[in-house]
């Protein structure tokens, strides 16, 4: 299983009045560390799969989160990112939000391939083969 | 069980190259929804129950949210807001995210009364009776 | 000369660790105002005058706020927004954001009606007189 | 005079429906280039000059930018910061935003150095010499 790494610096502007990350700002890293993932295992853009596999991205279906320990600026964070289950018409990533040893903040999110229908709306692909070899 | 409606209009800024609200943003408004209910219901803000309760706030330890419909700009959203279940050092906040009949997202999150030790760590604390008689 | 208010509540989450707004929030509600101008104008959407007109949105190429008092979460505040000057290709939108008879903030865009071109990449138009007419 | 540079990788959720970076992005990305400016000058935290100098920040009072180039996800993005002038009660910091050789954004703002007053209200200091002589 295949395990990327995403640091993230916090800034004064991602913090709140109680001098703590407030919290859809994990949201905001989660997402970019899961199009890492991607990237980092050497999947091709959204915009390039789109033209040879349909693929347009991977809308966020469903998503759980525990918050364990608080963060605030000038702390230095890792994300760690990983598939933890291929699905038939979905995908489960994993991130591990850690400072230094200390685990933050876990998260689960199920996701899909989705394509896109003539009449604009989108639906969920099986997983493509080649980009799951690439994240396996 | 009160349930307080809290409205929200989309702006072209929520949106993403995908033309639909970043997810992140809908944590945003279930945030500002979250403080709204208690605001809604009677109970005094936190500078003002830091006081009297010694309660700081309502921090997040854990959110579950399932993304039904998308929505982009130019939509109104009502997020209806109530507290599912009273635990002894914990409660659940249930949110559903609307807009007019349809349902765009649920979450369900568990946050707790926070007081302050002297050392600035933050602790659990039961759900005072006097906000819980405001809420239920 | 038209002048139209946008009503935006200050939140949690808008508030940094001084306890007062995060100035980039006030630029994100500054974007909001400026499209809502257009819409209390009669003025149809982008995604309609892009069809009938070219026009494909306001990007802003020019911005100059002078902050005078703070705002902190649990504030009401007002942005007035109007167009202070017609240019042959741009356009000056002027914002007045005000908690009732106090003036927060000010701030002068200058901003261009955009058309795109088979290459993808944008130009200024000379403002459209049928979307002047109702801005005036 | 110093100049430092502070690195951004732009992310698909900084991008609006048009595909590119949403303006109020760029001056979340220059606050925090602001702050770091200080630190890689070696000038301690702002929780640290309050107990020293009184300093509590770096509060922003005027800010104009001018818009050259769009940016959009992908791109990496550096910030070049410097202060372009000190007067009496005040300073003006100035940012470049570039890709690469390519300027997409400039900006200059004024900036005070804020004491507190015991009523909790804030006012301007004379930029204190110590930190000055770090950052010229």
């Amino acid at each position: 299983m295949k395990e990327v790494a995403y640091e993230v610096r916090v800034e004064f502007g991602d913090c709140d009045p109680a001098r703590i990350v407030w919290f859809p700002n994990f949201f905001r890293w989660i997402d970019a560390a899961s199009r890492h993932f991607f990237i980092a295992c050497g999947v091709p853009t959204w915009t390039e799969t789109e033209r040879t596999l349909g693929v347009i991205g991977t809308p966020l279906v469903d998503t759980h989160a525990r918050f364990v320990k608080t963060a605030t600026y000038g702390d230095v964070l890792q994300l760690h990112t990983s598939i933890a289950e291929w699905r038939n018409k979905s995908f489960v990533q994993r991130y591990r939000v850690m400072r230094g040893d200390d685990l933050l903040m876990e998260c689960e999110e199920v996701r899909i391939f989705a394509g896109r229908r003539d009449d604009g709306s989108i639906f969920a692909m099986p997983p493509p083969p080649s980009i799951r070899a690439l994240c396996e």
